[in-house]
């Protein structure tokens, strides 16, 4: 806490929390953190990896039937657990992947935690199927959201009252960003860093990190490419709600 | 190793091997992997992350200047060392970031395990400055190459005897593949699965994970955007070699 500017704007986010779980999507958590990362050397910030307990957690989901390659996979290392998590979590980031697709008692832990932790939060933040994990926490009922393309029936099926959109990067309603598949929270996170810390941390980061954003929430060849059905969420405008 | 048809194509490569080391770029590394998981569902593939020690690896420089987040970073589990690596590696994948820029004696083991591996590759693939490992492994002499644009001047020091290609997404020189800063990784090994094992599981993947490749390898915006300068080289073309 030295003298950057923003800590004199006491408001703004500081404590993330990333959820991490076995057969998480690595793109979902480490798109995003790669941004967060460099964010982080101008902004003041604190980042906990939240999972089942403190034992790295793998990209492999150890319940999926074998594969050509049993052992292919990547462990993240949490630093807090959902029954001992981190005091005054700002900003809560939500994963898919395999794992988030397996029977629901194996959700529960996660489900339950989004859920204790909503109240409290400034924002919560979604990537592809992590937003089956907020559907079934409730906390997206009523409100519009989207999730993965390629997966859009299931991880729909799982929030019946959500006004799903089925074209959009992103969707932002209240305090809450639902962004689509996998590389889509590269995009919605940078949306959230202009939103919350200006576009021109945002574009700087951009720039160095060399990815060319979508910054139009709307864009969505892949709502066509994986035949996504359209129905009345879908004449709702993309991006930040009024 | 089951019914895969690739099994039969006895000279696709199987072990793929990931350096890390304290200070790695997140997107760097998981960037590529992410795609590579997904190839994993499909084509028989092994997996080693290798570091300095089995100890887990922070995307967190610990030798970098106080900043204004001190702890903010994630870690990642080796499974092999640097002293103890995999048997029969095919690819090596070796990642930039702000821990590749410390004093040369820190980047040493790494050096040395890319000069060590190199003769018995199939394939060398660096993303951002994890091409000065390459260069200062001598693997680069001669050879055309590409590296971050952000971090273009020290970078190409590192390398007096390469012909750094200013302006490109990727270059392939022989079975050596470098791509640009960070993001420029995704696209890279998109190109190289194409390349490797056909088009048809690369768009796949692509369309899965919602991510629009580039797949020029001679895109380069940010080439103009940090001011990097041509020369000689620069009038060769990028992307794979005659």
């Amino acid at each position: 806490m030295s003298t950057s500017i923003d800590t004199q704007a006491s408001d703004l986010p500081v404590n993330i929390g990333y959820i991490v779980y076995p057969g998480f999507q690595a793109l979902d958590v480490f798109g995003p953190l790669d941004p967060l990362n460099m964010l982080s050397m101008e902004v003041p910030l604190n980042l906990s990896i939240i999972g089942p307990t403190l034992e790295p957690v793998s990209t492999k989901a150890p319940l999926v039937a074998p594969t050509v390659s049993p052992d292919f996979g990547q462990s993240i290392v949490p630093t807090h657990t959902f029954a001992s998590p981190p005091k005054d979590l700002d900003v809560l980031i939500v994963p898919g992947g395999a794992g988030s697709a397996y029977p629901l008692e194996l959700q529960q832990a996660q489900i339950d935690f989004v859920k204790e932790q909503y109240p409290k939060l400034k924002y919560l933040i979604s990537v592809c199927t992590g937003a089956s994990l907020l559907a079934r926490a409730g906390v997206l009922d009523g409100k519009r959201a989207t999730t993965t393309k390629a997966g859009w029936a299931w991880t729909t099926s799982t929030g019946p009252n959500v006004n799903w959109v089925p074209k959009a990067r992103w969707v932002v309603d209240g305090n809450i960003w639902t962004t689509s598949g996998v590389a889509a929270g590269i995009d919605g996170i940078f949306a959230w860093i202009s939103h919350v810390y200006g576009e021109e941390r945002s574009l700087k980061i951009a720039n160095t990190i060399e990815l060319e954003r979508h910054t139009d929430p709307s864009y969505d060849p892949f709502a066509e490419i994986w035949n996504v059905p359209t129905s009345v969420a879908a004449q709702a405008p993309a991006g930040q709600s009024a």
